[in-house]
């Protein structure tokens, strides 16, 4: 079912793990960061600059590219890798997240805990989820195997289960209710990626089960039940820290670790170390490139100006005379070329190179973090890499 | 006086040359295209792509760096060059050009003979120009003195003399006394070259004496019997294609034509060629930058989708579906990796990705037809180059 796509485990330290992961457009090793190309592009950041800076797998946002430029209109351009220009592995995701975490605002205030007043989507019941196109307001029915076509159209090699991304501000009652939906929806997403079967995706199912420890098992049970190539970890992570890290264990503990596993939405720097220490494989977040268009440049511990962010604020007054680069010991394009005096600028004179060159960075940091993890990993010394990074 | 400069023509067709220009850093051969980085910065590209598409020589202007963030500031940093990146020639203009015409309304609309209300200039007497900040709305004065000391700040390796634009709508009595105080302006600014050079900078004469051939000839003699490293070519061309070209004839007539010679503000594919045969060694224009950025790509003769333009609208719905590069034959990693397609996508999705690839491939296109022409003076066969291009 899975012939072009395979998951080795090479090397583990604990519960960390140093992977393999073969798909029809490449392997990447593993624990890894995907970066998101939201609308079938990493804002700013070129196929070419990716490679460079070590990019080694993308994502993209189903529910976006649903409505514009449509699915069907990106099978007739040879599907997402060739519309980019990337040849390397991506993923997409079902397309739920976004209905139901844009659906009642941001993602951030929803999924981790705050409300806000905005709504997009209309409608749940069995058959799947009714929501207004971000695009040009058209109602809209994505079902579980609405989903699994519009991912077959747009053909990247990993693809994600329908599910309902469930909030935060919602009872155990509610949550149970829920997830027993999104798990028959995911019965039917299987049941459609086997129906259409061409062996160049591979399909994720997704354990939900919001903050309860019995409900987060038995979907790590019914997930590792059937026949998906790996596993999400999806829906709310809780209200805090702390708490996303015990939920990701609750998570994590029922499943078959053959698989890779992969934490939805998470990007920190300290986060992504705990997520590696529970198993996790892979990771996503749009944070380290949205933060960068908004002058937020990553930085290992010793460069930080505060010991509350993993980033530094190059709008800040402070470094509109600083020579130095972002980071006096990366190798990125930006920081052998630039100053944070020249980016603080840019971004003062809302010049657009800023974007780009503080992205660059982000993603190199990222890319960086990750390959150091890999050889803490191999080394067994993941400790003191963290250290270094957090 | 020049010690560090030198400009040798190494062939030469009918007017046409071909030529090395050397500075400190670096040498370009001519005929070639300056790009705008108007405000420290090719917007959107970085110096590494800059290299990549074949870029020899970068200008910024003073107008706008004068006001922010100031060029007292850019020395601190060290001067353009290292604050940018850039460590091949540049040049920076004299700053009379953006208060005269961006004081008048754009420089489109200005310069080439149509009017607008806006003014944020103030005054011009003997001693210099009055005007408003475009960053801060304060008032400032710039004369011949205070744009060669900003320029030295700025440290470009070609540096313009002072002058007053002179636009199309006025008559000859007022455009003859404004070349007069010009002159006066650029001998001004001369000495003050003298007073301070460090043969790091090399100073620009500029022509003015609008569309009159007695005032062009007379301005033409006034900069070339002065000690200037070289001369540009200023003031409006006229209102039409046809007396532009005329103008330029004017103007280059009575020039010492050992220096280097500079037509400021051109860059339409024909016109390139049309000066390239009066004579013209460099040329500089916003256009193949700003059209991009509007989804405008070059093209050349073939692939255009209409005579009147030397460009395709990538926004246009025909280009929705349309699979092929922007041009065929084109190298550039625009081309290599995307659609027109794509790059329409891109552009109806608000994507900032579309304005980099558009002006990478639009660099690229200058580069490579300057390219075409270096090698076309070589050949003595210019016109098959411009029947290829035009």
């Amino acid at each position: 079912m899975y012939r072009n796509f395979k998951f080795d485990v090479i090397d583990s330290y604990e519960k960390s793990r140093l992977g393999i992961l073969k798909t029809p457009h490449g392997s990447f090793r593993t624990p890894a960061f995907i970066f998101c190309g939201t609308k079938a592009s990493v804002k700013g950041i070129s196929p070419q600059q990716l490679l460079e800076t070590g990019t080694q797998v993308l994502l993209a946002n189903t529910y976006h590219l649903f409505s514009f430029p449509r699915s069907e209109y990106l099978k007739e351009r040879g599907g997402l890798h060739k519309f980019m220009g990337w040849n390397g592995p991506m993923l997409t995701d079902s397309g739920g997240f976004q209905i139901f975490s844009l659906g009642h605002g941001s993602i951030a205030d929803e999924v981790k805990g705050k409300r806000s007043g905005k709504t997009t989507l209309i409608k749940i019941d069995e058959d799947g989820a009714f929501f207004r196109s971000y695009w040009n307001g058209d109602l809209q029915l994505l079902t579980p195997e609405k989903s699994i076509d519009t991912q077959r159209n747009l053909g990247a090699d990993l693809i994600v289960s329908f599910d309902e991304c469930t909030p935060y501000h919602l009872n155990k009652k509610y949550t149970e209710q829920s997830m027993e939906r999104s798990h028959r929806w995911e019965k039917r997403s299987l049941n459609e990626f086997i129906r259409c079967n061409d062996f160049s995706q591979a399909l994720y199912g997704v354990v939900q089960g919001g903050i309860y420890e019995d409900l987060r098992k038995r979907s790590a049970v019914f997930v590792s039940e059937n026949s998906f190539f790996a596993t999400a970890i999806g829906g709310t992570l809780g209200a805090s820290k702390q708490q996303m890290y015990e939920v990701v264990e609750m998570a994590t503990t029922s499943l078959d670790t053959s698989r890779p596993i992969h934490l939805l939405g998470i990007g920190g720097i300290f986060d992504i170390f705990k997520g590696v220490a529970l198993g996790i494989d892979t990771f996503d977040c749009v944070h380290p490139t949205r933060i960068a268009r908004h002058g937020g440049a990553l930085v290992k511990f010793q460069y930080r100006d505060s010991q509350n962010r993993e980033h530094i604020n190059l709008k800040r007054s402070e470094y509109a005379t600083d020579d130095d680069p972002i980071e006096s010991d990366c190798n990125c394009s930006t920081c052998r070329c630039f100053s944070r005096a020249y980016l603080h600028y840019l971004l003062k004179a809302n010049e657009i190179l800023a974007l780009s060159a503080v992205t660059i960075h982000n993603i190199h940091f990222m890319n960086m973090l990750m390959e150091e993890i890999r050889k803490g990993i191999l080394n067994k010394n993941l400790d003191h890499v963290r250290d270094k990074w957090c």
